[in-house]
């Protein structure tokens, strides 16, 4: 998005309206499904025979972020990043988003404009089309709600419910690296606090910023589960940490879990920063939230397929409803799987 | 929905995948494009051979709401008419909705529970299925952020661009009402503030407190024009007042339009409250908002079919866009009209 030479341009001068038209100048569209973008009461999307996939979800200043440690730009591309994920999870491809944004007057059109760029990279690297959404004012804090909408063939869309016994459990990528994140911006915000005059220290700690701060979707796996002809039995984004996730999908399936500690995938840098912080890096990944990783099941026939994908790990496998859900620590004791979100993380993780 | 022996339960304590479960136990399901509802990543629609509709609208309170005077279950069957006019507005049927809440700890599983009865009394009257959502904490205030979706053939959209010269211009019921039923609230807010033992005077208001308190959207119309054999040439619904939904109508059709001041549908209770509050009746219904009428353009050879119809007035008509954006007042003078929105109103419309 390009910078016009208003400098702290007040919204209230520009209105409501203006204020969209301002914003909504620079949309491109990639799809040939948006039939209607942003202009009208409503937008219009025409799937043809494909299935519409559709989720939405609320981020709000002080609960799900931080603006003293996160660039608006990062935040705009983060929350659609979010919702994508959940699309993805489907099986399906993401096509629209609606975006509404609630923010009080202490915005000057610069951020705006710097949240909207981010949106806009969001939307220009996965080809999604920003189709509409509301613009108001907040009392407080910075609102956004944002709404994914997809496609997907009636055949391929994974649900959470379809794991069956002796399926194999993967999951994308590596966890627990947005939290540790987190961990490193809270401290330094802390350490900000109490003397002004430091400097953070974030150094060699980029990859776990960039996991926090700008997480990108698993489009790529969604892709190559797709070309080498494997459709998971179910599946579901990692946004609250593994064993919450686990859960979900388990519970929906009406079966039980074996899941390998030592198989679940955790970066060194995550792993070190985790022992560093007086962490147990296996509770980190398994509560902390915010991986957008695909935690997915396959038939076991699929093995020969799996064993060499890039960054799929086969972290364990579904077994009878009866036999409960469990984790086999690295010691080989077996200990019951709990839900724990990251919410209520911080007070119970610690060693 | 049937309430719990539960009284006073904290949220913390249900936590919220048990506030979810608990709030969405009681959604019943009318539309067939719903393939999958609440419970999953996301929700699954097909709406065959037809183009989907969508539209948002996020609602904040202090800025669109009051908890002092706006009752829980009202809100949020408001929230939801709110996105169904959207829909409508476009000629389109809504099937799904989408329903994001943010909030604080100062709200009761009760009081959700109040919020979600008016949402879904809501979906019960217009057969439309809530399908998903978000639920979350705030730091202040209640945040109701909600998506609609609907169906709609190709050739049956009607867009706000495609007025036409010497086109009639209509409007469906009459305007101004909730707006006074704002400053009615508004008025017995101060005089509650100054002595809280004085009882709100809310005698003979009933019909303005309801416009304003318990909108509809106006599927009726929509069913009706398409009765009687009518497809508008252009709509949009008003939610922010008459003249800035006329300006954005006639902008995005470029064309002009002459809006007849005595044909404005303004009901007696509406004019005679705004007299009472020294207000002028046509300003009121010109910048008041919140109305939820339709707004629409229809060929003039539709004359006939539209005379006699129940609750549509044909308040103007759509000239040549050199001769600009007009209203004719009772007394013959021509005024140009000005975009005027509801935010800006209080301030404005005092005589």
């Amino acid at each position: 998005m390009e910078f016009d030479n208003t400098s702290d341009t007040n919204l209230a001068e520009l209105g409501e309206f203006g204020l969209i038209k301002h914003l909504t100048q620079h949309i491109e569209l990639y799809q040939s499904s948006t039939i209607k973008g942003v202009g009208d009461d409503a937008a219009i999307i025409f799937n043809e025979d494909l299935q519409t996939v559709i989720s939405t979800d609320i981020l709000i200043e002080g609960v799900h972020f931080d603006l003293t440690y996160v660039p608006l730009r990062h935040l705009g591309y983060k929350s659609v990043i979010v919702n994508l994920s959940d699309i993805y999870a489907m099986n399906a491809q993401p096509k629209q988003i609606l975006v509404s944004i609630a923010l009080s007057n202490r915005f000057k059109l610069e951020a705006i404009e710097e949240l909207y760029s981010g949106m806009l990279a969001a939307c220009k690297k996965y080809k999604v089309d920003l189709v509409g959404g509301d613009t108001t004012s907040s009392l407080s804090g910075l609102v956004i709600s944002i709404t994914a909408i997809g496609g997907v063939k009636k055949e391929d869309i994974t649900y959470r419910n379809g794991a069956k016994e002796s399926n194999l459990l993967c999951v994308s990528g590596d966890l627990g690296g947005a939290y540790m994140g987190l961990q490193i911006l809270e401290r330094e915000k802390s350490v900000f606090k109490e003397n002004p005059k430091l400097q953070p220290d974030l150094e060699g700690k980029d990859y776990l910023l960039e996991r926090q701060l700008k997480p990108e979707a698993r489009k790529d796996i969604i892709d190559t589960l797709n070309s080498i002809g494997i459709k998971p039995t179910a599946m579901i984004d990692v946004s609250d940490g593994l064993s919450s996730e686990i859960l979900h999908l388990c519970s929906q399936s009406e079966v039980g879990v074996e899941l390998y500690e030592e198989k679940i995938p955790i970066d060194s840098l995550t792993y070190e920063t985790a022992r560093e912080f007086n962490l147990d890096p296996t509770l980190c990944s398994l509560s902390g939230g915010e991986d957008y990783e695909l935690l997915f099941t396959v038939d076991i026939s699929e093995y020969e397929k799996l064993k060499n994908s890039m960054d799929i790990t086969i972290i364990g496998h579904i077994t009878d409803k009866a036999k409960g859900y469990n984790m086999i620590s690295k010691s080989g004791t077996v200990h019951e799987l709990k839900a724990q979100g990251w919410n209520s993380l911080l007070k119970k993780i610690r060693k």
